[in-house]
């Protein structure tokens, strides 16, 4: 293993990489549930990034082909992680919008949430 | 939708990529089964960090919730096809190799090879 | 192959278990969003079982591992489309109906059902 | 919760099913690399067999969603756990067998095996 970004979960790297960081973009709330975590989910998603730009080390360094699919997984746990917050968030925002709003709007909302967790599952 | 990359198939994308594509390293046959395969790997990476990216523009400019999940599905597809290749390499090089050269080496490659494949199927 | 159940869609099979089937339970409208498809989760919940009895059948015949690992994947298959099914009635209803109601309860009920997909994530 | 089934691994639902065991068959070594194991995995379907059967329980007694979700969580882990099994078996029998042989059968083999785990994967 010679990168040090398999640990997706590591405090060290999660220190390092917060100094890295751009300056918080000031944004106004947006229009979704998720805008109120925007630096926490790029802050993820630069982690996972990374976990790539790792990955493509590895292979040009004829890293052992089962210590790259231990950063394999690595890095789909990240990305599942940071889908399973968004979604989170969806149902807590969009969702459950729709439903305080009474309508027909959280059929479409409830089947949307529903193909996109089915999307997830069989990737 | 904001970006283009969310298809992982894409012919267009393809030949974009392989277009800013460095210069294919001309490395000596490494040890390992995959590096015959190093430049499509290294091809793939690169435009799963490509994705990556994208999903960092998504969540900076408060795109819909469902459509940053669908392209983390198309990341975590791309991650999974490049594991499978990398799997089926192995599977052919070394842990075939310790078959045809007999002796005990064989149970450890198999059981190595069968925890990385409960690590892929478990994230 | 030596079973007629692998295929979780067929129409076939459908057909003939609904023959077999027991007379609907005349339930009451119970307490949850998915007893009004109390009957189709039945009968799609006999299906996965008479494939698992296909796998033991397969087993006990020696039927090649490639084969049973493929009814391995419809009986899993069958099971997550139970569950995504069970997930959409549970937003729909009981996630959907804290909402309505306003108050705290949403946010425990959104982070239930996110635990829940989040288990069937890591299986 | 009403069943005793979820813990796919307690101890004591596995005594208690080893009791209710057929006698063992005295099948001859067949030709498969996991007939050695098929007791061991004739127990494990049983006992899947019969967390679908407390699934089935679970909806005719209007059990909590979430919690049938969970006894699903659990089946889905029993069988991806049978199939691990399964292919370790299989990588160590007929795919070192097909390597020691020599000769191309090995390609296809490797390629068979690749496919079967990506369906495990997708499901």
């Amino acid at each position: 293993m010679t990168t040090t970004e398999t640990d997706e979960t590591s405090e060290a790297a999660e220190a390092a990489e917060a100094g890295l960081s751009a300056p918080a973009p000031h944004s106004p709330q947006g229009p979704h549930g998720y805008s109120s975590h925007k630096d926490a989910h790029l802050k993820r998603l630069r982690r996972i990034e990374g976990q790539i730009r790792g990955l493509q080390r590895m292979v040009e360094e004829d890293v052992y082909c089962i210590d790259v699919l231990t950063q394999v997984s690595a890095s789909t746990k990240g990305l599942q992680s940071f889908a399973l917050q968004l979604l989170e968030e969806h149902l807590r925002h969009c969702v459950a919008a729709a439903a305080a709003e009474g309508g027909p709007e959280i059929d479409d909302k409830v089947a949307e949430a529903t193909a996109a967790i089915a999307r997830l599952l069989r990737t």
